[in-house]
């Protein structure tokens, strides 16, 4: 089932810079472990913010809460959460 | 280059239903040629409303403001456009 | 599966009022068949407005689309939906 | 009398991590003995934020207050109240 | 029980003069009685605008809704309702 | 003159609860003197929220603001202020 | 006592264009009548739009709602009240 | 002296296409005389949307809304303005 | 050539109290400073917030911002500026 | 291609000045050098705050968000990005 999120990441200005690269990092690689097991379909920078927009193919809304807070940088992030489905023009296979 | 966009439709209620029918069957042959050709990447649906998020690849952005005033229904619409980037933790070859 | 659902009503003040009360009388009809098998949840009326907080509790947003899409006063609504899931302190067996 | 409440909470990110796991742990105990005597009607968490949608069943607005100005998380969160009744649709004996 | 309550009022400049003038006659004529018995406690116009700020005094939710959507104007209004309580602060007889 | 006010109060978390108390305590005893001379007509509790909505009886403009500006919590305060008038549908000899 | 007041006029595009004119110059004669007698004391066109920014002295709030409701434009405009008192900086005489 | 301004143009769908035609026409030989004599420095399309950047470079204020509301499509137009100045890290020698 | 500007002031709560009062004995000789050579033409308070509508008068854009950005509280200001120009209903001279 | 950008700048009041000083400098000679290679087309100061409002000439979204993010104030700024082109109407050989 598919998920369309924004994410609009906030870390402040004092918080100590090693801190922050280390959670990043952590951040990093659990976004890669999630793309490669299928659960995160797309991750996308927005141009000029950091900020991105997603899309997540999870069983269902408590999979994809358990996804989202367990996000490294969860709490310096804003998060809106979409529900999508197939959409009646789509031709695509794998946008369902 | 690829472009995020959210379309919000809003046919008047006292608007023609035969026309509307038109209109919005010349929008679903628009929207899958522009698929077909790669133009229009990601269409989904979103839950509970007459709306769209979708992920444009064009040249440019004079090609995407082509593509987008060209809808059938682009004057019942409401568009937002957001320039977007290959993310840096991304893995997915084809979301640049 | 859960989801927190607001709807606002607003029929134009010109709408012929046999055809909005027709309308109305299958709105209700659709509700309560929903009701009762299960996937309108909840219903309640917000006080002072023509709106209602619903909970539903459908298969996946697919499902969640087609019941508000279906809707008699669809064209007539605006929707807002929130994907819900069971709270960690929820004590309730079905708030799930 | 039904209450609809959403509730957000902000922790700042330097509050420190002792303290909110035991204002947290307050806070469930708290839930959990509204939810077991009646007047906390549901809750659920809304996905990806930390942040819940509730029912309370009160006596009276007075009530209402005194059980929310009474959260243990109370100073760290934004809250917003919407009174509710029975919807004419509604067939559920408990919805009122 | 008490409700502050904000209507602001819109009637479309095309609609019939005489009929308003009915509906807005009528308004008037409920209004009054309603405050005659005690439900409706304070009415100020507010300044500039075609809209009041109120003070219900009623038996529950359903009560006020019952009273609100009774009103003649009412789909010709914007209706914003917030529950109130006596201020720990009040030293009126008559603010409860 | 009437004037229609809501206050939203924000304390600091972090703000030293004794100087908090202290704040409050001058608040209320300020609040009380001016209900008691007739200038604070009104005050109710919002429920759910560390706010208030109160009705003014001043001089003018100039009175309310020093009225205003003066409360012990002042600088913790986010103030919208409302001129009302006599509602041409009002019964009450005193909502003017 | 003194007001300020944005007001913006938005007249139908379908409007009939010599009722239009005759509204305006009444609106013309209005306002400079109310000029001329003190109790509009600026009037400013903002660049770009057809708005203004106006500030009024006048007895009281109901005088202000007397003079604004009198407005031959009223039903086409939006209007934002904000009462002001003199500036403790404020040298000007008149500015009171 | 520059000011940056924002064009929205929304033509209503029932609007009769041959009129509207008629005063885009006439907005475009209005726009390009004023392109011409340097009043209106740079206009750009805002991509999908019917809307405009624009940069005016006029003697005053009052030029400024002496060319905005001469626009033939000003009455379906939705306008922000704002007041801009050479920028101190600016190199441009036009840019002033 | 006039321009209206808003100026709402936040000094945060902890800033030393003496400091504030330099800058703020500071800020009151600047106003006045530019109120006697006629460059700050109106200043009111706004009722019940630390916030003033101001009106200037400058030679032009790039004026108004050094006057601005020269305020003792300006790191401590939110600033809306709107440019204005004479009202074709105006009957003072001095309003232009 | 070109992009309008707005960049509104928040360094917060107790940020040591020096270093603010600091970052200052290298954002003039960052933006400096992008003006002469011809990515920054135009920056212009929005009269009365500490905003821009830019015109870039990049490649794709890629290099603009490489520019935006190099800002040696990007962390302290807020920024918007709205994709443009050539308005139909443009009669300069460089607004492409």
């Amino acid at each position: 089932m598919l998920f369309h999120v924004r994410m609009d990441v906030c870390i402040p200005h004092d918080f100590p810079a090693e801190q922050a690269a280390e959670i990043i990092a952590r951040e990093k690689a659990y976004s890669q472990e999630l793309q490669r097991n299928g659960k995160w379909r797309h991750i996308w920078r927005i141009a000029g913010e950091y900020a991105n927009y997603s899309v997540f193919d999870v069983r269902d809304n408590a999979e994809l809460h358990e996804v989202l807070s367990g996000l490294p940088l969860f709490k310096f992030m804003e998060i809106a959460v979409t529900p999508l489905l197939r959409h009646p023009s789509s031709i695509r296979e794998d946008d369902t």
